[in-house]
């Protein structure tokens, strides 16, 4: 058992994208997907396009993503009662998403069966055995997702058994067993598992597990001691009512504690920053205190807990918090990777050194501005243009004289805002007024208008994404918020941030970094 | 086994306390105690007397509260190198706490002792030796919390045990087992646990668990499984780095699924709410994803689940919410489909049917709101409103003639936005202005000083959370976005919601919201 591969196969844009307030754009959804493939994930659940019409764009478009480790899977459901697999139109959206594998869920509990689906035990094997024989006859590599199996296991064993021996007579290559309800106990998982391993060893056995007992991760986990070979879950456990198992936990668990290979040492070293960018795509408050990749996770308060961390970090840190691309914190770090910030120093002044004073100040810089709520993980064009700021190297574009902005609800034309901006160039004043549908619609107007004349290469650049987070949010309307805005001048995308307790501030520190980078990058001063 | 009862051990305000971001004044303490007690907690682990001088006050104060089911425990450590425990100054502050029970912690891993203690394994167990005899002697009843106990067990097993060996025979009532640094699974905690049931029988065993593996509520349970009869976590989980075992899960897993005893049927049924109010009073986010207790816990989203759950709740709940006192929440959605609306529509007007024409309308409606950007799946406030007036139900409060917002950014003061409101409220017009710290700020204060004289009750209303998210972001600052708001009356809390491509009418229309929700409750029209 000691070399085998375990597989992690994730749902964060399937299941995870069931979760209360989560939803993903296909354009979301292609960055998530291209950010698991490098950080070694195997399968990745991107949709259903049997239940939702929008995936099929994303599906048409996963294609061009040239992708090096993950397999991309579409997800369904057996065929409707009383008809051929052909005839079901699910299954034919299914495979017109054009994946090379395919998972299907299906009923094991017989108590669904019988009281949910309301059909006979026997047409609920046909629906298995068809649907999988079906797909296989496709060409595509299938997953059985056995629902509700291990509350059926514990219901009536024998008819559980059979689903799984349906599912694999059929040509199923992957049996998932679910814990669909998140009720059962890790000692639960690892017997059961154990059965159906030792009964089903020409497949490889994977686990799909909820956190209704908060025991998820556990759950996974002794699954994968059983013998389990796949691990589903999501990152950061996004997913329906308590959510589903947490991969971000699950993988080091596996690699780092049961010495199971699942991703490479540096892919997991990507982790940190992986879960922090899902978390920012999903709009879900990362959560500090999060298993390995928070910011708490390896924070140290105690006295003597920080004496001793000094002595020998083992004697109060499971791991070493770097493996997984985490930091103690204890003192000054709260700057997320002090190393990568003095190599993006270096490229700018290669003299700098850890020890220069420039260096040491921009962190204490850096530190008061995470402080304020900025977080430069996803808008590393402001962290680049702060870091020339601070080093003395940025050559002002443009300053800024006064906005003002007035809007007036209702309004007769839809264009309720106006805003009038005063800038300065190389010390000529210059003004523009424009209109838009809401402030910052209309202030992103206005600074164009005024830098065109300037800079014509502003035209070249494109908004594609602009997201707010609120921070502090027991403040209510005078809490902080943080503004990320994603530009591009179909050359290369970029994304800057800017945070305030007043909405317009944030979006025009955003917009004016944008702007910035753009300029700084083709440094076309007048 | 099967009527062993198993106490909860409560360290919310100790261990607890370690959190990054939470402190507790006296006063806190004394009120999270008497909803400990209510709760049915066994013991309350409340302070640290001798590193913490304030918890003397505390401990002064507690005994003032006539508990029903808790003993209140004082914490401290085993005395210090080459002293005798009676001239340790630690010592004497936890005996001044005059608690009938204390709790002590001492080293139990050999490379803790030699390396991070400095001294010799004998004089370690010398230490707890004497520590307990000393607290012994003075009529305490005493836990030992052997600190690091799983990693001193799998480093050197007959060191673990000698060090528990000596608490034993000075007495010790209770061995509390820890997992200080978090990296244990539960296979590991289940067998070391039961080894050291089996070795001392005559004493209690107890768990004390950390969540850095994302386990330490299954490690809890598997210490259960294995023997250990008391239970030590937090509510919530909160504590140190990744947080303490979370109690408000061990509890029902204990209860409802091994099937032993722990707090009575109607404590259990208060679960929801204590967890709620001691995360009121720490001030840390309340987790809407936690198991048993969130507000996600049973909420169900697909139109098939929720079908399911129609026809039988245990399809897709693990057990029944009202056990921990909480609720299921069929979410409104695209998804949701009619039978969760009807329901809703229903409380409104009993005679409405599938069949109604209103209800056909309604659905359509919020099919057109949907398609808008509106969720209603996190805004019920704001669900009943809309139903309320598409059924001809809502007399209105107000009206709103206009506002003018006005930005003038840098500004003087910090207050850079002015608005103006006029509104009407049953034919009379009258207007305000409010300065603030960015436009919604500003908006949020004059529709409250306008509204104010008509209607004394929005006085008693507080904004607790605002939230911003945009949607089709890819029109960048064009883009709608929906704002959600909650609002408390310090009775209970409701969320409204707003969808504009304007952020600042977004934000209107979701405290618009806030505001008639309040009045519509209290139904004082003027």
């Amino acid at each position: 058992m000691a070399h085998r591969r375990v597989i992690a196969y994730d749902s964060t844009l399937r299941d995870g994208a069931q979760a209360q307030g989560v939803s993903f754009s296909v354009e979301d959804k292609l960055k998530v997907v291209q950010r698991l493939d490098q950080l070694g994930i195997g399968y990745i659940e991107a949709g259903n396009p049997g239940s939702n019409p929008k995936d099929l764009e994303f599906f048409a478009r996963v294609g061009e993503l040239h992708l090096q480790h993950a397999k991309i899977i579409a997800f369904g459901s057996t065929r409707r009662i009383g008809i051929t697999a052909a005839e079901d139109k699910n299954l034919q959206s299914l495979l017109s998403a054009n994946t090379t594998a395919v998972a299907i869920f299906g009923k094991s509990w017989d108590y669904q069966v019988t009281d949910i689906l309301r059909t006979t035990l026997d047409e609920n094997l046909a629906m298995i055995a068809d649907t999988i024989a079906y797909l296989k006859a496709q060409g595509k590599e299938v997953v059985f997702d056995a629902e509700h199996f291990y509350d059926g296991y514990q219901a009536n064993a024998d008819y559980a058994m059979q689903t799984l021996q349906a599912a694999v007579d059929a040509g199923a290559d992957v049996l998932a067993l679910c814990d669909t309800n998140g009720g059962t106990f890790p000692n639960e998982v690892f017997s059961i598992t154990q059965t159906v391993v030792n009964r089903f060893p020409a497949v490889q056995i994977g686990i799909h597990c909820h956190n209704d007992c908060e025991m998820a991760v556990a759950n996974s986990v002794a699954a994968v001691q059983a013998g389990a070979m796949q691990v589903q879950g999501t990152i950061n456990g996004i997913g329906e009512r308590c959510g589903n198992a947490n991969l971000v936990s699950i993988i080091p668990n596996v690699q780092l504690k049961l010495g199971l290979a699942c991703i490479s040492e540096s892919q997991l070293s990507g982790l940190t920053a992986a879960a922090r960018f899902v978390s920012e795509v999903a709009n879900v408050a990362f959560n500090d205190k999060a298993p390995y990749v928070g910011q708490d996770a390896f924070a140290h308060k105690g006295g003597m807990h920080i004496d001793a961390v000094n002595k020998n970090p083992k004697s109060y840190e499971h791991i070493n918090p770097g493996m997984v691309g985490n930091e103690r914190h204890i003192l000054v770090s709260e700057v997320a990777g002090r190393g990568a910030i003095l190599r993006k120093l270096q490229q700018i002044d290669p003299s700098l050194t850890k020890e220069s004073q420039a260096a040491v100040n921009i962190l204490e810089q850096l530190k008061a501005l995470e402080h304020e709520g900025y977080q430069f993980e996803n808008a590393e064009s402001s962290f680049d243009l702060l870091m020339q700021k601070l080093l003395g190297k940025f050559k002002p574009f443009f300053s800024l004289k006064q906005y003002h902005v007035n809007i007036y609800e209702p309004s007769a034309d839809g264009l309720n805002s106006s805003v009038t901006i005063h800038i300065s160039v190389n010390g000529q004043e210059t003004s523009a007024t424009a209109q838009g549908d809401g402030p910052v619609n209309a202030l992103d107007k206005a600074m164009r208008k005024a830098l065109q004349p300037f800079y014509p290469a502003i035209n070249e650049i494109k908004l594609v994404d602009y997201k707010v987070r609120v921070l502090d949010s027991n403040l209510a309307t005078a809490a902080k918020v943080r503004v990320l805005i994603e530009s591009t001048d179909q050359q290369s995308n970029w994304t800057t941030i800017g945070v305030s307790s007043d909405i317009i501030q944030a979006s025009w520190l955003a917009l004016k970094d944008a702007i910035e980078y753009k300029l700084s990058q083709s440094r076309t001063s007048p």
